[in-house]
């Protein structure tokens, strides 16, 4: 046979592999989130990766059209890999509307993908995990997508975390009572950037690129460094003389109290949601509430779940009007920060036992065993095949089993193991599969 | 502003969504598969849906090479999306070689592409759920995908389905015997087929289009009508006149002994496994056991769970010698199967409950009660608007939540609620939220 010279294996720059130990965290987050969806009434959904190219284009930016994976298939359509999932979500919303029935609550987990200019963090593929209140204008769906980032947060083991919320209708009254109407949505892509260039270089941004007065820049600017230090009771009696500034402001400050009427009901931890003027969000979608979630231990990695209210989510596919609320979670920003806490189990094994043995003639009891613990509810490996204790114990250090159940003569005549604790060294010599199971499940 | 054309949503021909009842039950069941896979010590990893079509393109065959998205990226890479999960193994196998050690057990649940032409139940994106064993030449390792496979379906809650297994060898010792060896991969290509064309034809095939005597062509035929009817030791005592053919077939029953002296010792249904010489798997890298599963209920559906062992997995980046043994479980044929046994939930929620109340000011109220009944362990969706009970029942109804809490200004007053049981209709006036609880907690 000719010999065929070696491709060296690699992926595409911007692309990556997951090792077993962050699949392994990755696949817990995600089951954990899922479950709290699903104990909302979140229904999970799935759509294609790849879509007709003229679906995604439409409603997304050029900065997205420029780094969509965009070619044309075998049947000659023009067809592009899915660079979202909300925009998918529109589509799909138009396409099964009367089968779905609205209100509609659905969470979407998938990848998506975007050529980007490769840089250390950030990925061409990467993983989103979305969820929508699709179809009801009511301020109760507004409140339960806190409630949900509120439980998924605690249900990952975090404690201290920040869900900064503000109104767009706040913001666009104030750009009205500035008389800055018409470059309103500039106004806050500019504003979206005070944490990373700071006040001076915002209002002189505001000035230079927008032609505002240094009086409305400021203006602007001090109105959204107002945020809630203590109590909403103690900051909404401090903001209402604002109020009267203009329609915008009124009806955004009276969303912003009827959802604390609700939240407030709760028993959700009080200070782990406040009011920030300052928080704008990028997209040009959101039109009501707008939210962002720091972690209080780590805030510079930014936030790790951001969404809002948006009033037009399907008007590329249909003249019906759709609201909806949403909010996504930052995958691989949550994971990195979950590692940096210390949240995260750091094995490269999901066993919690290595069963191995000696001798060839010990192979098939080592199955027996691992089979018998599983029963009794402990996840357990069989070394494959009959070595020295001395390299089954090596595979079991270097994966990361807790313990090693031991086979050799004498276990396998007395129906025993021989359970030896990896991390403090000391072994239980045969003792019964109960007895180790006790243990193991300790 | 313009108004801008309104696009048809569809998806693209041979692509397809999952609406919330089918996606439900989907991630149900690779959630039960997963806990199964990791309860044998195998840990998932996570590859790129693209990749350098070279990567891909060598050990794939012409067939699958027609069928690939393959374009050009922003950089000018000839690039494609994966088209199963075998090859990416491959490639991550060698490139994290040292990093995960050997032995290594993975499983991988992900979407690959293949432009095929669109038919009925053909789908040009679908899920792959794979589970292999790399590293290991040992029976064990074989006998434990058996054991998987086993423990996934009886999981699922499949009581009657039956393991065929066979070995390479033993059927390329048989095309040894008969003297057609060159030939051994057309004929078992041919073999494959026998429950699709009949014997006639496969005979008929193995004569006209490979040149076989008609002798050869029904010696072939005749041993892999060899099936076992009852014990592995009668089947056994039955070819054991065949073991002297040729030395393949003396070390493939040997192989075959030898993973019954294992899997005989577990506590596995012995009726769920079963040796077949007529099981031969198209795909050309299989190099010992093989096997196919079907249900006893649905043998028409074709196999949910088959695999085998290869003895060179990563010949295209490596020239270490990799064997590994592994399976992959039909996920859409599997929910098929599960959806005609009546073994799917068919609800379009996760939710146990609806709380829906009458008059705004009982929102609130409203989440509250709902929030409880999550801290006492029940999935509790809120109907985000004050409406008559009218339109959240057939909310309710449609969506599939068993029952339904209605808060009225008495259920506020007194802080319980009313539950109705949706499929029987009654109701109970004014309970506390622990009474509920334990209703609906059954």
């Amino acid at each position: 046979m000719k010999e065929q010279a070696l491709i060296t294996p690699r992926t595409l720059s911007g692309f990556k592999d997951r090792l077993p130990q962050e699949a392994m965290a990755k696949s817990r987050l995600l089951r954990t989130v899922s479950e709290v969806f699903e104990g909302f009434g979140f229904v999970p959904i799935e759509t294609p990766h790849l879509e007709y190219a003229e679906i995604l284009v439409k409603q997304g930016s050029d900065e997205i059209q420029k780094e969509l994976y965009r070619f044309f298939d075998h049947g000659g359509r023009d067809v592009a890999l899915r660079f979202d999932q909300t925009v998918p979500l529109a589509r799909f919303i138009s396409q099964h509307r009367n089968a779905l029935g609205l209100p509609f609550k659905r969470y979407a987990i998938g990848n998506v993908f975007r050529g980007e200019r490769a840089q250390r963090g950030r990925y061409r593929e990467f993983t989103q995990c979305d969820f929508d209140f699709i179809g009801s204008e009511s301020i109760g769906s507004d409140a339960e997508i806190i409630q949900v980032i509120y439980a998924s947060l605690k249900a990952l083991g975090i404690e201290r975390f920040t869900i900064s919320m503000n109104n767009r209708k706040i913001l666009n009254g104030i750009c009205d009572y500035f008389g800055v109407k018409e470059q309103t949505s500039d106004v806050l892509r500019i504003i979206d950037k005070l944490d990373k260039i700071g006040e001076e270089s915002v209002i002189k941004e505001l000035v230079e690129e927008l032609g505002l007065s240094q009086e409305s820049a400021r203006g602007i600017l001090g109105f959204t460094s107002l945020k809630q230090e203590r109590s909403s009771e103690e900051f909404f009696a401090k903001v209402a003389s604002y109020e009267g500034l203009s329609d915008s402001l009124r009806e955004g400050m009276g969303e912003m109290r009827a959802l604390y009427a609700i939240l407030d009901t709760l028993e959700m931890d009080r200070a782990c949601y406040k009011i920030n003027f300052s928080i704008a969000r990028g997209l040009g979608y959101y039109t009501g509430i707008v939210y962002e979630t720091t972690l209080d231990a780590l805030p510079s990695i930014g936030s790790v779940c951001s969404g809002g209210r948006y009033d037009n989510l399907t008007q590329s596919f249909s003249k019906e009007r759709m609201s909806g609320v949403g909010a996504s979670i930052g995958v691989d920003r949550l994971l990195a920060a979950l590692e940096e806490l210390g949240l995260l189990e750091g094995r490269g094994t999901s066993a919690q036992v290595l069963v191995a043995c000696m001798e060839e003639s010990q192979l098939a009891y080592s199955y027996k065993v691992a089979e018998r613990l599983r029963t009794l509810g402990i996840k357990s490996e069989v070394y494959p095949e009959a070595v020295k204790p001395k390299r089954s114990l090596a595979y079991a250090n270097s994966k990361g089993h807790p313990y090693v159940a031991v086979i050799g003569e004498d276990e396998l005549k007395q129906g025993v193991v021989t359970l030896k604790d990896m991390q403090w060294g000391d072994q239980k010599p045969c003792i019964s599969i109960e007895a180790a199971a006790e243990i193991l499940l300790g």
